[in-house]
């Protein structure tokens, strides 16, 4: 993540500190929040961190992995910044949480393609 | 992590998933549970899992950050199986949650080195 260097003092952060905070568009329109981060398992590297909005009590919500470097967490409005329109939303990879997919090596390849983002792995 | 190809197809795996599964040592004795991950901001590389036990309702819960690659999974317990030992865990770093620790550098860097694992960053 790009300027998080006042974020604290501390290099690293909880992973229940990330789920749940803001995420916002350059604009400062709130896209939704982070519901939790995917990891690869064998080398403990976080691939994603799913930007979760819509429905409620969790029912209808849409999920929207991104990629994590495309995270950057903003001090003033005390969420992450993400450069996103609500037009690359419509046709970007999402799930529901009753239809999870597979999380491999397909899936993540495909989701850095369409936000055009080098994979970190 | 190792012996995770069996663990389910996904090479990835939601941080909400890791967070409150339980925690064995290799003689099969339950240590405790993963409360949270510790991720570098940056790089979003997972650098420790954290080890809970004790206390009840939270309260005099004590909080070991132990280094991923120590981890590995282990699909007949559910659980993850590190190699660790109660005499290692009395000396290890440790923390209370009122009194967490700054995680910088020189943090993780103590803890790999007292668990002798080559740190990932």
């Amino acid at each position: 993540m790009a300027d998080t260097g006042t974020y604290d003092r501390s290099s690293v952060i909880a992973s229940d500190r990330v789920e749940g905070t803001a995420v916002y568009n350059p604009e400062g329109e709130r896209l939704g929040s982070i519901s939790r981060l995917l990891i690869g398992k064998r080398d403990g590297q976080v691939e994603c961190a799913v930007l979760s909005f819509g429905g409620f009590l969790g029912i209808g919500h849409e999920h929207y992995p991104l990629p994590w470097r495309m995270l950057s967490y903003d001090l003033d409005k005390g969420g992450y910044v993400v450069a996103l329109d609500k037009k690359q939303l419509e046709d970007a990879p999402r799930y529901e949480l009753s239809r999870e997919p597979q999380f491999d090596e397909a899936y993540t390849k495909a989701l850095y393609q369409y936000y055009g983002v080098a994979p970190l792995f």
